[in-house]
């Protein structure tokens, strides 16, 4: 009677899709347990504690590797994979750099992830200013021969991250153009809202054949005091960087099963990734992601009886210098037709404002109640479909895995992230919560349905 | 005709106080051309981008000196004075802390001004974590052999800065406090509403006879980091601190005054520090006290006919570490009994919202004008009397100088004070003007009365 009479009811008040209402209550359900829930906050606070920052290929990544073991098994995850693969890595060395002249000033920089070391005795030279990568471009090959270039493009606050993508390219492939311009080392204002003086590092990587010029980027106030400084005059920077390349280090994908009760060869596939920048602790990016996906992993195998299908949280291993996605897709190739959706959390843990869908399920009648389980966490069903799951998720959307998107609030996200400043403190739990009961519902309602694994048509 | 119709009309409009409309007209016109003027801009530009930071007895305070001479030449100042005082100075060298134990992790910290260094191989030991100076207190003497103690309070934010003054102790006592108990080093929460890693400096001295251990702040997120992993288990922190002291360098006080039209003898004191710590560039602390200060006399000074009485810009040149205030007051002795009124900015940018005159001055029909020239920069004359100007007009309210206070919105201002993030971009252009036009009404109004210099009664 007790698990009866809400089923009833809800079958009642949902009667043009009452095949779906159980399934919903479910969802409901967990939903709402997941609002009150420490789960997530607790594997948030362990990771970014107990184990710290975690670049890939260095002991706390180990150490990380076998935290991720225990977690998934004190949750009751199953079937617990723990799968290698090689991935040549980068290692920071001491870094500084400072104002020569017009008189000493030190900058707060940080090395570009791939970046090639300076000369022991460092770089120094005249910066020359550019706003844009566009500016940089124009001018003549072999120009900015003896100069440092400095791009000052400022990154543009936006709640869906649009902001990241417009300007990335002058961390990723400014160092090349500028190399072939002449310059001998490459500075770029961080990729960031900030301003503080922390500067925010991520992937560079040289174009074949480009020289590979040393490249860091600028704290926000030290790029616009450079901008002001040589409006003034002429000015000298030395830039010191040391890094090492390890080309024998390795990397690991651990994922661990919910077991489906009735088609347990279906899997929905969600995660986050383990690996994080070495400055920081990796709390937004992305032990939320980690602790969100398998909180709400932990939910469902909580309940008595499994859903029908799958669910497995994958710590991908290396998202920031890549590699996971590609070595996670190549391991489990065989699996491929029977995975039935991805996603990834993997954009902090500021509130969900929306779902974005694969176009083949959006009008799927199973996942119609998503709307009314959405709307109380204040989550919008989008009427776009889904423009991919996660940076780990591509090598399956490659091979035709459909992905979802529970898309972020992201307005705080580039103040924090790659930075010294991505911690835990940075984090709300009430936010965290909210994601994880947005994840649980969607799961639960995939996992219980028969939509199809491919098309994500209702099958039958 | 262009001068007498406007003092005609206010006469008439102001007719209770009408013997006052000609200052209240002068007044509120300068208040008006204040909003749209930028000299305050330019000088806090020029300062933080020419000068940068600017310790005592660092070659940028000496360049500062010379600036300082230049920009009140520059502004119209008259009878400039650059009065050299002996100031001992502490000089920061590099300085590390990590966690040795459980796992290595670089910590943020910044020694404090006038810490003693460690020894060259550094001091290591194991943390003991206290919440609060009072629970530090409560341990007994030499009960803290061989550990680090780490204080962790945090600072409330205010508007009004009343969250400073409740937790300072534990920077500028709490070392010697720890020393006592038997620590070999003192880390504390920095005193800081901000949640950056970048820790925040600040002066400490021992107690006499206390035993003089290394003492540096943390970033906000470490302390909270050491707190959770002293609450799992034993931390060891490793801590290197280099520093040294010259006892035998100088600081100066600059002044220039706006001479008086009718009473030159009788002098308004006000300005700010030209000091600043050695991170950031010193821009809300205190180069916007300079410009708002500087920027005011000027538009006063560039008035046809001045006021009557004289206005005087001090950049006092050692708040930081202390020493400007009591220098001033010795050399300008002789002049006390001719100073009307002392006033310092030193509390950033942010917008004024309430003028605190001295008790005896708040009644004063020639003041009465002010609720009307502060309403529309939305400043209320508070029914509070002032409890002091500024820690540079300390020397002189203790020879008997009435100090006023302009209070400035402070809610912000310790996210950023005494850190490498103290940088330009953090003052907003609009709220520095409005700061220079409740500046220059209240300097006009008093300049321009008969209000007695000491007894702040009206004379006559």
């Amino acid at each position: 009677m007790r698990f009866l009479l809400p089923a009833l009811v809800a079958s009642l008040a949902l009667s043009t899709v009452a095949f779906a209402a159980e399934p919903a209550d479910t969802a409901a359900a967990l939903r709402d347990k997941a609002r009150g829930d420490g789960t997530a906050w607790t594997i948030l606070e362990d990771l970014t504690t107990e184990i710290g920052p975690r670049p890939v290929g260095s002991p706390a990544m180990t150490r990380a590797k076998d935290w991720a073991v225990e977690t998934l098994t004190a949750y009751g995850f199953t079937n617990i994979k723990v799968e290698a693969f090689a991935k040549p890595t980068w290692h920071r060395g001491a870094e500084s750099a400072s104002i020569i002249a017009p008189y000493p000033l030190k900058l707060s920089i940080i090395g570009l992830g791939g970046s090639v070391p300076t000369p022991a005795k460092g770089v120094e030279g005249e910066v020359v200013i550019f706003r844009t990568l566009a500016e940089l471009e124009a001018v003549p090959d072999g120009s900015l021969s003896g100069k440092i270039a400095v791009v000052t493009t400022p990154m543009v606050r936006t709640q869906s991250g649009e902001g990241y993508g417009a300007v990335g390219a002058v961390r990723r492939t400014g160092p090349s153009i500028a190399g072939r311009k002449g310059a001998i080392a490459y500075l770029t204002r961080s990729v960031s809202t900030s301003d503080s003086r922390l500067a925010h590092t991520g992937i560079m990587r040289y174009a074949d054949g480009a020289p590979q010029i040393p490249a860091a980027a600028l704290g926000i106030p030290d790029a616009e005091q450079l901008e002001r400084l040589a409006a003034r005059g002429p000015v000298r920077v030395k830039l010191n960087m040391a890094s090492t390349v390890d080309s024998g280090s390795v990397a690991w994908n651990i994922s661990g099963d919910i077991v489906g009760s009735e088609r347990p060869e279906q899997i929905i596939v969600v995660g986050g990734h383990l690996d994080s920048w070495d400055v920081g602790t990796g709390a937004i990016d992305d032990a939320s992601g980690i602790a969100i996906t398998t909180a709400a992993g932990k939910l469902i195998g909580d309940l008595p009886r499994h859903p029908k299908r799958t669910i497995r949280v994958v710590m991908w291993g290396s998202e920031e210098t890549g590699g996971s996605s590609e070595a996670y897709a190549a391991a489990r190739k065989d699996e491929m037709p029977n995975l039935v959706v991805a996603g990834e959390s993997d954009f902090g843990a500021g509130r969900i404002y929306a779902l974005q869908l694969p176009e083949r399920a959006m009008t799927s009648p199973a996942l119609a109640p998503l709307p009314g389980l959405m709307a109380p966490l204040k989550v919008i069903v989008s009427r776009d479909p889904a423009r991919g799951g996660g940076a780990d998720t591509e090598g399956l959307e490659k091979a035709g895995v459909p992905a979802f998107s529970l898309r972020q609030d992201g307005t705080r996200y580039f103040d924090l992230h790659h930075s010294e400043d991505d911690t835990l403190d940075k984090v709300d739990p009430d936010d965290l919560q909210q994601n994880v009961a947005a994840w649980v519902a969607l799961l639960y309602m995939i996992a219980d349905s028969d939509i199809d694994s491919r098309a994500l048509k209702d099958a039958k």
